[in-house]
C-alpha cells in the first residue's frame, strides 16, 4: 500500500519536503495543505516587488522558466496533492490524521497520514499595544502584506511612514518604501540597527541609510499607534514623541507558529520553536517539522537557536521529506546564522558568531580584526569592503566574518561561510588559492587580506585599536598622538577632526621631529582604510616608538560623526 | 648587525617578500633588484589597459591611493632600497653575492646578502619558428609589451591580428584587442581552448567567443610567420594555410625564468621550476625562491607542478619574506590551480581538477555533475550559471568545480575553492549555510544546487548523461527517445535538432502514449537547463520507464551547434 505523506504549510519547507519525499518514494501519496491561497511564494522577494524593483507579481510565485506554482502545476509536474485555502484545525496523533477546513467554504474533512511534516512557518509579532489595529498598521510577511504595501507604492497617496524595527526586513522595507517616495523613519529600540553585525559596522550601514534620506532613531521604545477614524494618523513612542505618518509596518522579527504542534502535544524547544532533532524529527516519530516553525542547532556554539531563514527551510525540507518516507537516513547539520541583505547601494552580511555574540556565548580569548579594502583594482572599477574577522585567539579557529559596504559583500560571506564548515583557521585562509583576475578581485583578495591582519594580530606585529575603543578614549579624557597619514587633498576632502596631526606617508620619514618626542607616547595611525595606517605604524616602530597602534578600518570604518 | 636580505626581481612575488621580511626585521637591510624600469606591475590588468577598459597607464604601476610603486615610494614608505634598471647577472653562493648590471650605465657591481629570495618570473615562450622575429609578432607579458599594445589600439591603423594560444592570456588579449576594433583570429594547437576548463564547458566559451565576432580556430599548429620588409604580413598554419595580419600575439604559456638559478647550481624541479620546500626555500639554505620562477605542489595529487599565478605569487613571497628573517618558520601549502578569467559577456572559472586532469591523476571513480541555472531569481535579473563538479565517488569527496556563463562565476569557484581547502565532501555541502537573499542568489545558491545534484547522482537517482555523451550515441546511429520537455515557444526560439519529441511538462502526464511502448528503451530528458528535464525523469521512472536518464546542463550547456 501507498505511504501518506501530508504536509502541512505550502510556502518554502513544505513544497521542498513534498518533492523530496515524491521524488524518493515516486509511490507514496503527497499532499500540501496550505492555508492561504498562493503556494511557494518567493517571500524574501516581497520587498523588491514593494519597492518597484520588478512588476510582475506572479513573478514571485513561478518556477524559473515562468509557471506559476499553483494545486494544477504541483499535481501536473510533481504528482503531488496541493490543496489551498485549506487550514489545518488539528492533529490527531493517535489516529495518525489531521482535520482541515476549507476556508472558502467551511467544509470540514479529516486527512490520514502515515508520515506527517510540519511546515507552518512563522508570523510577524505584532505587541498587544494601543491602536495596533489601526487602518496602515501593517506587517510584511504574508502575500496580502506585499499586495497592500505595493498598492500604496502605486497610487502614490501616503507620504510618511514609520518602520518599526531595524534588522533585516525593517531596512529592506524601509529601503523598499523610501524607493516607493516616501518619508521614512527607522526606529530601534536597540541602540543598532542590523543586529547581526557589531555595533560599529551597524553604524556605517546606519549612516548610509540616513545618507538616503532615511531618517534612523534608535535606542527608543514603541509605545503605541494613534489614529482618527479607525486610520493611523501617527507612531508614539515611549518618551513622548509622536512620529506622524499615514502608514507603519512592524518589523520586529517573527514567532513561530507552534500552536498545532503544542496543541497536539508535540515537544516545544526551549526557544519557542518545535523541537527536533537532526533528523527534523518531533518527539513524535511520525511527525517532522521544518522551516520557521522549529529550533535549530547553532554549528558553532551546539546551542539551540531559531534561524528563519528562507534558504535553510528549503534544506530542512528536504532532509525531512527524505526521511519521512527513507527512514532515517539524512541529517540537518544546523545553521551558521549566515545572512545578508542589500542596504540601498550597500550590502552587509554575515555568518557565524559577532563579537558581541561570541562574548555572550562565554568564548574568552577572542580576537577581532577589521579590514577596510576594495574589492578588486581600482581600476576595475573597485567598491570598498569592511570585513570585520571573529576568531577563537586560543585555537586559531574563525568564529564569524561580518562585512558592509557597497562592494561584493555576497563573495566574502559566501566564502566565510563555508570556512565555517571547513572548521577553518586563519592560518588556513592566510594561503587561501582562491580565482584571481582583474575583474574579479584584487592579487590577495579582500578575504585573504582580512586573514592576514588577522594573522599579524594573533602574531603581535599589529596592534590595532578599534573605532570604539578609541572613542572611548578620547571620551575620558585620554590624548592619544593621533596621526593620519593621508595626503592633504584627502585630509581637505574628508576627515575625523579628533585632534589628528596630518602628516603624508611618504614624508612621515623625513618628519620625524614632529612626533612625540617621548617613546612611549600612545600614538594611533591611520590613513583612509588603514593600510597607510599600518605602514606608519611599522615606520614608527622601527624608529623606537614603543607604542604604536592603527586605527581599524581607517575613516571609511569610523562609525561616528566626522568634522568633514 | 642588520641583516642583509637581497630579492631579485620587482614584479609581484619579490616586492611581498622584500615588505613581509622588513617588516618582521626592522633593522634588516632589504634590497629589490630589478631589471625593467618598473616596478610591481599589475601584469594582469595589462589586457584591461590595451582594451580600453581604463586609460591611466600609472594605475597599473600604483597603490590603491594613486602613488606610483618607483624606488622612491620603497624607501619612504617602506625602507626598502629598490634598484631598477639593474640586471643580476650571477649569484655567487659561496661568497654570498650577487653581480649586477646598471643597464643604463653598464656599470657593475657586487651586493652581499646573508639571505637571497630569487623572484625571477617567467617569459613568455617563443618557439623559434620561421619569422618569429617579424615586426608585429609580440607577446603580452612585460610592460614594454602591453604599452605596446596599447599604442596599436591607439593608433587605430591595424586591421588583422592573429592571436596564438587559446589559454587564459590569449582569450584575454582576443576580447582587448577585439574591444580595440580589431578582427581576430585564435588559434590553438590542442581540440579546444581554456585547457583548465573540460572541453564541454570550454567549448560552450568558445561559442560565445565566436558570437563576439572573433574568429576560434582550434586543433592547428603554427608554422610560422610571414613578412614583408621585416613586417608581419600573416601567419602560416602546418596545414598550409596562411591568415593574412598585421599582427600577431604569442600567447603559448610561459617558461620559468631559471638561468640564474640553475648557473648558481641550484636545483630544478623535474616540472622545469626552480626546486622549493614547502618554506619555499631552495636547495641552498640561504636562497629562497617564489613566483612563476619555482614549481609547487598540487593540493590534490601531492604531485609536482607549477602555477604562475599573481595571487600565489604574494602569498609566496610572503612566506619567504618571513622565513628568510626569522629562519624556517611558516609555510606554503601550495595550489589547487584555481583560475578565473572574463570572456567577453561570459565568466569561466576552475579550482581543482577538471574531470580530464583527474583521470590524467589516475584517479579511478570519477563521478561528474554539470548544473545549469541561475545565479539569483529572474526578477532580480538573474544570469546563467553552468558548472560542473568532479567528485571522488568513493569517498564523496569534492576534487575540483568547474563554472561558466554571464553569472557570478567568481563567486561559486570561491566558494569551491574554500571547500577544497577545508576537503570537504558533496555531503558537507548539501546543507551549506550561505547567505541568502534575492539579490544575492537563489534561496537554494547555484554551488548548493550543484551539490544536490551530485548527491543525488551518487546515491543513484539521477542518471544523468552528458553532451558529448549522447553526441557519441548518436554519431555511433543508436537512437535513443530524446524528450524536450520545454514549450513550444521555447522550442521555436531555440532548439536542440536531434531527433527529439516536444512534450511540455506540463503536459506530459497526460500525453503518455506518445512515449515509447518499450518500458527498457533509453529516454533522454532535457529542457533549457534540466531542471524540468530532471522532473520528467522522475515522472517516467514512477510510471514503470526503466532506463531515463537527464541530459545535464541541458540545451544552454550543449556544446555542438544547435539546430537553432
Amino acid at each position: 500500500m501507498s505511504k501518506k505523506i501530508v504536509v502541512i504549510g505550502g510556502s518554502a519547507a513544505g513544497p521542498k519536503a513534498a518533492a523530496r519525499a515524491k521524488r524518493l518514494d515516486p509511490g507514496a501519496e503527497v499532499t500540501i495543505i496550505q492555508k492561504a491561497p498562493e503556494m511557494s511564494m518567493a517571500s524574501c522577494g516581497y520587498p523588491y516587488f514593494v519597492g518597484g524593483l520588478f512588476n510582475n507579481r506572479n513573478a514571485l510565485l513561478s518556477t524559473p522558466y515562468g509557471e506559476v506554482r499553483d494545486p494544477h502545476f504541483f499535481v501536473n509536474t510533481k504528482g503531488i496533492k496541493a490543496r489551498t485555502e485549506t487550514e489545518v484545525m488539528s492533529i490527531d496523533r493517535q489516529r495518525r490524521t489531521v482535520q482541515c477546513r476549507d476556508l472558502t467554504s467551511d467544509a470540514l474533512d479529516e486527512v490520514p497520514y502515515d508520515k506527517l511534516i510540519i511546515a507552518t512557518g512563522a508570523r510577524a509579532r505584532k505587541p498587544p499595544l494601543p491602536g495596533i489595529d489601526l487602518d496602515g498598521v501593517t506587517t510584511l510577511q504574508s502575500m496580502r502584506d506585499a499586495d497592500f504595501l505595493r498598492r500604496i507604492r502605486d497610487e502614490g497617496a501616503i507620504k510618511k511612514a514609520v518602520v518599526i524595527g531595524g534588522g533585516l526586513i525593517g531596512i529592506e522595507t524601509c529601503e523598499a518604501l523610501q524607493l516607493s517616495g516616501i518619508d521614512i523613519t527607522v526606529i530601534e529600540m536597540l541602540p543598532q540597527i542590523l543586529m547581526f553585525l557589531d555595533w560599529e559596522l551597524a553604524k556605517v550601514l546606519e549612516n548610509h541609510v540616513r545618507s538616503k534620506a532615511a531618517n534612523v532613531i534608535t535606542d527608543v521604545k514603541l509605545a503605541g499607534f494613534i489614529g482618527e477614524n479607525g486610520r493611523l494618523t501617527a507612531v508614539r513612542l515611549e518618551n513622548g514623541t509622536e512620529l506622524p505618518c499615514e502608514l507603519a509596518v512592524l518589523a520586529i522579527g517573527v514567532a513561530p507558529n507552534t500552536d498545532l504542534a503544542q496543541a497536539a502535544g508535540l515537544e516545544i524547544g526551549t526557544t519557542g520553536g518545535i523541537l527536533v532533532d537532526e533528523y527534523m524529527q518531533t518527539s513524535d516519530p511520525d511527525i517532522y517539522a521544518v522551516g520557521d516553525c522549529v529550533e535549530l542547532v547553532h554549528r558553532i556554539t551546539g546551542k539551540k537557536t531559531r534561524a528563519p531563514f528562507g534558504d535553510l527551510a528549503n534544506l530542512e525540507g528536504r532532509v525531512a521529506g527524505e526521511n519521512a518516507v527513507l527512514g532515517n537516513s539524512v541529517t540537518f547539520p544546523g545553521t551558521f546564522h549566515t545572512g545578508i541583505c542589500k542596504v540601498f547601494d550597500f550590502n552587509a552580511g554575515s555568518t557565524g558568531l559577532s563579537e558581541s555574540r561570541a562574548r555572550q556565548e562565554g568564548f574568552e580569548n577572542i580576537v577581532t580584526v577589521i579590514n577596510a579594502s576594495l574589492d578588486k583594482p581600482e581600476f576595475m572599477g573597485a567598491k570598498l569592503l569592511i570585513s570585520k574577522m571573529v576568531v577563537d585567539g586560543t585555537t586559531g579557529r574563525i568564529l564569524g566574518l561580518q562585512c558592509a559596504g557597497p562592494g561584493d559583500v555576497g563573495k566574502q560571506i559566501s566564502m566565510a561561510a563555508v570556512a565555517l564548515l571547513g572548521k577553518l583557521k586563519v592560518a588556513d585562509v592566510v594561503n587561501a588559492d582562491l580565482p584571481y583576475a582583474p575583474p574579479f578581485s584584487l592579487a590577495i583578495d579582500h578575504f585573504i587580506a582580512t586573514a592576514h591582519l588577522m594573522e599579524n594580530k594573533l602574531k603581535g606585529l599589529l596592534k590595532g585599536i578599534g573605532a570604539v575603543e578609541l572613542k572611548e578614549k578620547l571620551d575620558k579624557g585620554e590624548t592619544p598622538f593621533l596621526l593620519d597619514v593621508r595626503t592633504p587633498g584627502e585630509y581637505d576632502m574628508m576627515r575625523l577632526g579628533i585632534g589628528e596631526t596630518l602628516i603624508p606617508i611618504g614624508d612621515l620619514r623625513h618628519r620625524m621631529d614632529d612626533l612625540p618626542s617621548d617613546k612611549n607616547r600612545e600614538i594611533i595611525c591611520y590613513c583612509k582604510i588603514s593600510l597607510r595606517g599600518y605602514e606608519a605604524a611599522i615606520l614608527l616602530e622601527a624608529e623606537g616608538w614603543e607604542n604604536v597602534k592603527v586605527l581599524e578600518g581607517g575613516v571609511m570604518a569610523w562609525p561616528y560623526r566626522r568634522e568633514k
